[in-house]
Parts: C-alpha cells; sequence; structure tokens
C-alpha cells in the first residue's frame, strides 16, 4: 500500500517530537535516561538522537555533578538553545518582523526594519535574508537545524486562478521560491491577519482555547477565526475578512466591491475624519486615544459607536462559529473603556443570551510580533499532509493509488 | 510511551479501513487477490477477514465463473449487503427518523415515525428501539456488524454546566445511554441541523466541499458550517445557530434572549403573518408557495424581503469563512425566484465582490433524511480521538502520562 512509507515517516516524525518534547520538558537527559522516559528501543533512540546532533537541533555536554569514577565521562543530550529550527517573517507594506525559535520553541532572535513602500519583491527578499543573516551572526545561531520558515503576507495570498491552495498569487510565490532556494528549508505562507490569530491562540490571549475570534482594528479591519484548533482558511484562502461584513447594504461602496463595509466605518482614519465632522480635529491614532482617556466626550463617543458596530458583527460571529474568546488588537483595544466595554456588552446581549456560553472579550496580547510568530506557530501546528498543503510547490512523495508498494517506485 | 497501543490499534483499525475500502470498489475478491491489492502480510490480512467475518461485516461466498478443478471451489469475501454497521437517528419533536447503513455504507432499511410531542425520553427510546426492529426483522438485517450509532437532537446537546464537549444535556444523555445499553454500540450526539450540514457536504448538495454553510429555513432557522472538511461544533456545542444573527438590535426581543434575530424575522409562521398584515390570508408553507409560484405579488414580495435578509446574513458568512457552497434547505429554497436568486444576489454584491472566489447558492439535496444520514457521517468522519470526544461517556483507555508501558496498566 501506498499508505505504508507515509505511515513509517510519520512514525519517525513522532518519535523525534516525542524525544524534542521531553527535553523541552526535563532539560539535559542521558541517553539511558531519555530512552527510559520515552519508551523507545536504544536501537530507535540512539539513532535519533545522532540525527537530531548532526542536524545541531541538540548538543552533546558532560553530565554535571557527577561522582568521579572509572571510564568515560557520562554525557548528556540537550537541546541547542542556539540552533535556529524554525523562523517567523512578516512582511508588511513598509516593514518587515522576523522572529527565530531554536528546538526549545523559544525566541532566539527578533528584528523589526522598514522596508520602502514601493519595494518588489526581488528587494524584499534581500532585506529579509540580510536580516537573518545579520541576527544570526549577532546572535551567533546555528541555521543547521533550520526544520522551515513560515511567511505571513498582507491581503489574498492564494493564487485566484487555482482552486489548489498550495498554488499562491505570483507575488507570495515569487517571495516563498527565493526563500526557499536561499534557507534550503520550505516555506508555509498564509495571511498576516489570520497569523496573529494562530499566534494569539497558541501563546497569546486565547492560549489554551481551541476556539476563537480575532479583530485586527487599526487603519485596516481584518481577521482570523480558530476552530477546532485549527486556523479556518476557507476554500478561496480569504476567511477571516471580518472588516468586509456589509453593515449597510446601501452604504458607500467599499474598495472590496461590496458596500457599507464594518472596514469603512470603523477604520482608524475613518473615526479620524468623523470626529472633525463633529468639529474636533484628532491628528492620529495616538491622539485619539490620548484625548478618550481625557474624557473627550465627542471623541469617546465616535468610539463608543464604532465599538458597537463591531460588536454586533462580533456577536454574529459568536452565534455561527462559539468561540471561547473574543480578542481585539490595534489601536482601540487600548481602551478598555468605552472600545472592549461596548463590545462586550454587544456580544453578551445580542448572541444567544441564554445560552450556556462564556466568552472572553479581551485585548489581543501579542503586539506587534503578533503575526511573525504566528508564522512559527503555523508551522508547529502543520505537519504532514496539512505542511504539504501549505507549502507553495508540488508535494513531493507518494501519490495515494492501489498499486501494491513493490511496483510503487516506478514513475 | 503511552501512545503506543494506541496507535498500535489506529494501525489495525486503519488496515482493516483499507481492506473494507477495497471490497467497497471492487465488489467481491478472494483472500489472495485482496492480499495482492492492499498490500498486506498474509498473516495480517487473514487475521483482519476472519474478524470481518465473524463480525458479519463481510460475508464469505463461493466464486462464480471459475473453471472446474480439483480441491475445494475457491471462495470470495464481498462485503455484507445486510449487516447494519451504523445507524443514523434524527428525533425530532414529534418525529423520528431512522436510517440503517451496512458495511457498504449503503442505505439498506429507513424508517420514520410519528412520536407524541409531549413523550419523555424512555419513550422516546422505546420507540428507536421498536422501530429498529422492526426495520431489522423486516429487510432481514444483521445487528452483528454494528459498530456506533449516531444520534442528531434539536437544541443544544452539549451540558451547559461543563466545558467538556462529550458532557451532554441530561436529555441527551439519558437517551445516549440507554441506546447504547441496548445496541452495545457507541452513540456519538450532535445537532440536528449541524448534522444535517454534514450529510450534504458527505453526499448531498455539497458534496466533494471543504467548506460549505448550510441554511434550514423553516418553522425554525438553524445551520450548519463545515470548515476544511470538519463539523464546526464550537467551544459551548452552540456553533452553526445562523438564526440567531441579530438583524436588528432594537428589534423584537427573541426566545433566545437576544434582540432582531433573523429567525424572528424570516421563520415560516413570521411570513405567514406578514402576508396577512398585507392582506392576504395564507394557511400554510404550501400554500405559500403555490402562490408565489403563482406569481401573488404580495407574498412574493414577502419572500424576496426575507431572502434579501438571509442573503445579508449569509454573505457576512461568506467573507468570514470563505466557503465554496452556501446551501439552503427547508419549503422556501424551492422557489429558485425569488428565494434562491435573491440569496445569491446578495452573497455575489455583498461578500468580497473583487476576491478570487467561486461561490454556489443552491438548494440542499437530502431532503427529510438529512439528518439521520448526517448521524451516520458524523460516525464515518470520526475517528480515534474525534471519536472518543464525541462520545457522552468517558474515554475509556490509556491516559497521557509519561509512565513507561509496562506499569501503564495499573489504575
Amino acid at each position: 500500500m501506498s499508505e505504508r512509507p507515509d505511515a513509517l515517516q510519520r512514525l519517525r516524525g513522532a518519535h523525534e517530537a516525542v524525544v524534542l518534547g521531553e527535553l523541552r520538558r526535563s532539560g539535559a537527559l542521558s541517553r539511558s535516561e531519555l530512552m527510559r522516559r520515552v519508551g523507545l528501543s536504544r536501537t530507535t533512540l540512539f539513532a535519533i538522537v545522532s540525527d537530531l546532533l548532526q542536524r545541531e537541533a541538540v548538543v552533546e555536554q558532560t553530565a554535571a555533578a557527577q561522582q568521579r569514577g572509572r571510564g568515560r565521562p557520562p554525557t548528556e543530550i540537550t537541546l541547542n538553545p542556539r540552533g535556529a529550527e524554525l523562523i517567523g517573517i512578516e512582511l508588511q507594506r513598509n516593514r518587515t518582523h522576523i522572529v527565530v525559535v531554536n528546538s526549545a520553541h523559544e525566541i532566539v532572535g527578533r528584528h523589526r526594519a522598514p522596508v520602502p513602500g514601493e519595494a518588489g519583491p526581488a528587494e524584499r527578499v534581500d532585506a529579509i535574508t540580510g536580516a537573518v543573516g545579520e541576527l544570526l551572526r549577532e546572535r551567533r545561531i546555528a541555521l543547521a537545524p533550520l526544520q522551515g520558515i513560515g511567511l505571513g503576507l498582507p491581503g489574498f495570498v492564494q493564487d485566484p486562478a487555482s482552486a489548489d491552495p498550495r498554488s499562491m498569487t505570483p507575488f507570495a510565490a515569487r517571495i516563498a521560491a527565493a526563500l526557499e532556494r536561499h534557507f534550503h528549508a520550505p516555506v508555509v505562507v498564509d495571511n498576516n491577519a489570520r497569523l496573529a490569530a494562530l499566534a494569539e491562540v497558541t501563546w497569546g490571549a486565547a492560549r489554551g482555547h481551541d476556539n476563537a475570534v480575532y479583530l485586527r482594528w487599526s487603519d485596516g479591519v481584518g481577521g482570523g477565526l480558530v476552530t477546532d484548533g485549527r486556523l479556518v482558511r476557507g476554500a478561496h484562502g480569504t476567511a477571516g475578512e471580518i472588516g468586509h461584513t456589509s453593515c449597510d447594504p446601501g452604504g458607500p461602496p467599499c474598495h472590496c466591491g461590496g458596500r457599507g463595509c464594518l472596514e469603512a466605518e470603523i477604520r482608524l482614519p475613518a473615526l479620524l475624519t468623523r470626529c472633525a465632522e463633529r468639529g474636533v480635529r484628532v491628528r492620529d491614532a495616538d491622539e485619539l486615544l490620548s484625548l478618550a482617556e481625557s474624557g473627550e466626550e465627542t471623541v469617546r463617543t465616535v468610539l463608543r459607536e464604532a465599538a458597537a458596530l463591531a460588536g454586533r458583527v462580533l456577536a454574529a460571529l459568536a452565534a455561527h462559529t462559539d468561540p471561547e474568546c473574543i480578542m481585539i488588537d490595534g489601536e482601540p483595544a487600548a481602551l478598555e473603556d468605552p472600545v472592549l466595554t461596548t463590545i462586550r456588552e454587544q456580544v453578551r446581549t445580542l448572541s444567544l443570551p441564554t445560552a450556556p456560553r462564556d466568552i472572553t472579550v479581551c485585548r489581543a496580547a501579542l503586539g506587534a510580533d503578533a503575526a511573525a510568530r504566528g508564522a512559527v506557530a503555523l508551522l508547529l501546528h502543520s505537519h504532514g499532509q496539512d505542511l504539504e498543503r501549505l507549502m507553495p510547490r508540488p508535494a513531493p512523495g507518494f501519490a495515494a493509488s492501489a498499486v501494491p508498494a513493490a511496483e510503487g517506485g516506478r514513475r
């Protein structure tokens, strides 16, 4: 059966994950102690450790606090704190965020760099590879254990002409291919806001929850859904576009082609305009927040109305997807009152109030790194088929067929 | 490792699934032909076949069209067309639907029976067990291969007091436990409308799609979402409540505790009331449909307005979850114009019109059996951990721990 090599591969991957997981929990361990704890055979365990040593994912060290005796001093295996296992990258229009994560799943390097807004794909790739290179040199991080790169991009990432979710837009495909060539590691790609949602579920405000809604409210309005522990991408890779909920079908046209979209109503520039219309000049988001905090009533009313609209959309989403946690990210989320209080009230009163539910509405926790960390989370969540599905290239390996294994090698 | 017995069990389950899958594709096969096709060892294959024979999931028959020769006539293995592998049950307020499915995943029995609306759990269980018994006798179906029972119930099925999705409401738990005792098979439970959504994705209007939205529009309004091939249940088991989208936060109170809910606006009784208010007396849904078909303008306008409201909600859902297919079920869905046309138009013009998407809006295909068939689909989709998660009882087997296998048996 064609399933078998795949199953063995997965089993090997699972064994490796068990070994790394035990080292994450316990720190340094001797081979025999590791063997006892994970319950693998000596042959299997030693082969896995030898492979991990070669990849510099783990290192060998002389055991401390050992009694002196005859023979070689015993050695212990421990995760390589300076080995880059995963790299997460967020590409914004005029900025790039990079995080480097070791086998202990600790962030060992962070980089934030401006990129000219008009930069093309080639320049952006150069900026990324340059920044990563510098980061590795500076922190003396080894690239040998690198297992994958996660890449977050703004907008739609899936090729409009293809139903295959591995088919990326030309922009996404070009950047992914260049990174793959440079780093010799697979690249997975997804939308920025969705990745931030995944990061918040993995390490942030919705940690430990399998069902969550994430709203990013800033110059634009986007979001992401996680259901049953999985990031929702949708059939065409456009899921999570909370900003393009039509709140008024007769409203003004939106750049998405729709009308009366939430984004057009509540994005920061729209709030500044609305304040001006009501006689209060506000320069930018910072001033908006400080005026609201100092009790300026017009500004507070504008924010309250916007939050009520966002709250209605989130209440509907909560009736549809039943999350445990709704997270608000972006500048307005800093205002507990009137922003979070108003959204909370809308969700409480409009979304199945009599149903046995407990939904937390809170501020997102991870800040500017969220999407880059989400790109790492995407790699950690992805395994086997899922990872292949997200890789913008034909999957290698075994096509499903009924050809017996002995004949399966021919092509 | 505690993972190991589980992994072996899953491997055995996977082998059995491969054997049954090959028999579904190919019909009757000799043991040696079956062995060649599935690539399993003689020992493994013969053990699996012997087990399947004992469970009456497959039967042995003398091979047809064989040349006469010496020795025993060769025998072939084929699926038992009269073996009940799975039973799907939908309990409505005053009706019960039952489908029985064999190992070929063909429906071998169907039953629809009225139940008094005031019947308690015990009477309902008696009605089900009686109806199944009759069906089995009538059709001469063997119960020996029974692997599981899927049960669809109206309303919320999860226990409000518990975060554990296996904890059912007392009503659901009581019925599930009684069926489990009677049939000696595990019972999985979910909400009716959600199960209908799953059935439509598995065999109906959205067959082959991994992302779909299902709206059930009748005396009540409910629904279900499928994302990435999985039914969305949500954190508290309330996902899919499309009918309780608030369309007007200042609108009339709804029984869910909210205001201006879609259900209150468009459910059939509300449409009849609206027609009466506009001077057209309509008795019931049948008359509503025939008046609309005959061109009665008031009735058509009432239906068009209701469809526009439903369409707005579905357009928002399409921006959030990005389905390939939106299915409408229930009486109004029979009207291509003005119902489906209006919903289609709303989705087309309000949900990311410039995005590279192709969303079908169509009528659901499975009719009254949908939820009972969905209960079967739930069993087919569930395996391993997922199945355990849906079973309303403590999962047997191995708790996750680092205790070596040799010590794992103690309790």
